[in-house]
């Protein structure tokens, strides 16, 4: 596998960190997740669960093993610098300073592993005015800008349900690990990569920065309907609503064909896709009039055929039974040794020779403590010790 | 750089692929754009822009070459054969089977450059019923269920004012590519990468499809409020809104502390996460009385020396206004030849050795076509043929 031979030292919790992580040892790294011995990664006790795993738990931490050590115990920091000594990259998601204080700063981890790559996920980067400041993924939306392009005309600003400011700064943190693992091979050399919750966020602003940038104004937010395109949104048919997307005259066209409506191609109204915008509601309304007469599928199927980019709106129902979803193997179940099946969603990257597989489901905390410390060398009675110390058990 | 020496022939257009290969000339790759002669990248004339540039185009567009081939044209394709042969990666966003039929078909890449590494960005995958459909970003958002998931309680399905779908698959895309890169550092041998935007929004479900998969149950939106903690979202101060999100009983009680209420710390309605959520309205209420007695600069700034995560909520003008954000480097003043300066955003990968940079600003179509050629051993009679042939010129 791509990144097959890598150790990877995890000292990330919850889901920014521990999603980067995850993405780096589905391509084949060995991750080896940090927990603090009794409490874990928060995330274990958090969200929906069967047979006594968190489901939530387990989408971000397959194909990792455990290992408990207190790292305010001495005993447990001289572990981790074992364990950093194997590795060829450390990832935390600590607050700026937090690991410095841990006796581990970017000097130290050279000094311990030279040429070992490192990377910090925060909330604003370990510079500037705001970086001591506590942050969670909503604050990331709300101080991004995310929040204010999000929503209809006039509706205030609005989060969106899933995490995104922790999933996109955890790809962003995969990438430039990913890159300076690339380096490393070719120059020896490590370096630190440090990715922000808000700066991963900001990244994605798009047009709406750059319409900004260049003419000073803020676009409105336009909810489904596309700014500058259409027909484009969600239309009624006889049984519920579709999404279509037409993007240029081209569809428009073939829409147009498809619902056999072919002379509202040279209608004086319609006929650019500026005049389109103006006419909007217009449009909307004798394009639903024809979508009206039969069932979405039927829609769905003939716009596809058509060449015009269409589908369902779907919730988890439809998004998990879709034969798309399924076919694409966007599901997995999952075994483990004592907590049943466990159901989670697939692997995003597809690659030809080396397909990313579950190679280990998550692991129970601690679960390889004892193992991987015997590999650094640990006798049994040392390990032991550190047992009856609370250094690697609760 | 991480990825300095690395060639990647860029067949994409529009925003996924875009942004994908981007990313990876921000970290060093050699990117060379192919164009359509005369019409170019469709981006090219949307957005808005300034002195005869799309900005739009500009932000997706940073560190690339550009060459111009007509590849419809058996002369054009010869061009692309040469030019892949001294490539890496070649990364395109035709829908499936588009660019085998143009020639360039797996088993031939390989051919032709042994061990190159390929990536295809499409809608929906090359397998599966769907593979054909065309696709773009509102219809990945719709099928995905991210639609789904975003807004207030009880609201109809609402697509984010961000291409979302396209720019996740582009990070995807660079992430599989930057792995198979490794890999290739190694083995000396390629692979294909695929991604698909609707594969890419469904990876981002996070605890809305661990819940659905431990318990059958599809969790309501809950807009601005966190579906499992109070107090916890956006809070009226004396002049505007702030957002605070306390996660646990921790910050709560700090948050408590600052605004003076600690009594609330042990009431008995307020004592657990569980009591706040059931009486989350109450508890909005108190807060937003203390809220009130003060401005939103002054909570701010308060909350967070009191470790509470908390920020205002920004428009445009708010985000790169802040401090912070231009402390990060978020926005770039790009100097070009023709166009004047182009104002972007800036790196979300911060490395500390090798830091991303301009080292070329978006290029103006096939403005390296000439100079390209002629490194591939091109004849200045050759390239004049070609432009006479409107090969590489309208």
């Amino acid at each position: 596998m791509p990144l097959t031979g890598f150790r990877i030292i995890d000292l990330t919790r919850v889901i920014s960190g521990p999603f980067c992580t995850m993405m780096l040892a589905d391509l084949g790294a060995d991750v080896i997740k940090i927990e603090p011995p009794g409490e874990g990664d928060p995330i274990r006790k958090q969200g929906a669960g069967r047979d006594g795993m968190s489901w939530y738990f387990a989408s971000f931490n397959r194909n990792k093993r455990s290992v408990t050590l207190d790292l305010k115990a001495p005993e447990g920091r001289v572990a981790l610098e074992r364990l950093i000594a194997t590795a060829d990259a450390v990832i935390d998601n600590f607050r700026p300073g937090v690991l410095a204080r841990l006796g581990f700063d970017e000097a130290r981890l050279q000094e311990i592993r030279p040429g070992i790559v490192t990377c910090s996920i925060t909330g604003f980067g370990s510079t500037g005015p705001y970086s001591d400041r506590p942050a969670f993924d909503f604050i990331a939306q709300a101080m991004s800008g995310f929040m204010s392009v999000n929503g209809g005309p006039g509706d205030p600003p609005l989060r969106t349900g899933l995490p995104i400011s922790d999933l996109v700064s955890g790809l962003y943190g995969a990438l430039g690990v990913c890159a300076a693992l690339v380096r490393r091979e070719r120059a020896q050399t490590g370096e630190h990569v440090e990715i922000s919750l808000t700066n991963s966020m900001v990244s994605l602003l798009a047009y709406v920065a750059s319409h900004y940038f260049a003419t000073g104004e803020v676009l409105p937010k336009t909810g489904n309907d596309h700014p500058i395109a259409s027909p484009y949104g969600l239309f009624r048919t006889r049984d519920g609503q579709i999404a279509i997307a037409p993007s240029d005259n081209t569809f428009f066209g073939r829409l147009m064909d498809a619902l056999e409506l072919p002379a509202l191609k040279t209608h004086p109204d319609f006929v650019s896709n500026d005049l389109r915008v103006l006419h909007r509601a217009r449009l909307t309304a004798l394009v639903e009039e024809q979508l009206g007469h039969s069932d979405s599928e039927y829609w769905i199927t003939k716009l596809n055929a058509a060449g015009v980019p269409c589908g369902p709106i779907y919730d988890m129902h439809g998004v998990f039974s879709d034969p798309q979803i399924l076919a694409q193997e966007m599901v997995m179940n999952v075994p483990t040794k004592d907590h049943g099946e466990v159901r989670m969603l697939g692997f995003p990257i597809k690659l030809s020779q080396t397909p990313c597989a579950v190679r280990r489901p998550p692991p129970d905390m601690g679960e390889h403590t004892g193992a991987l410390l015997a590999e650094l060398g640990y006798s049994p009675a040392e390990l032991e010790q550190l047992r009856k110390l609370r250094v690697t058990a609760a």
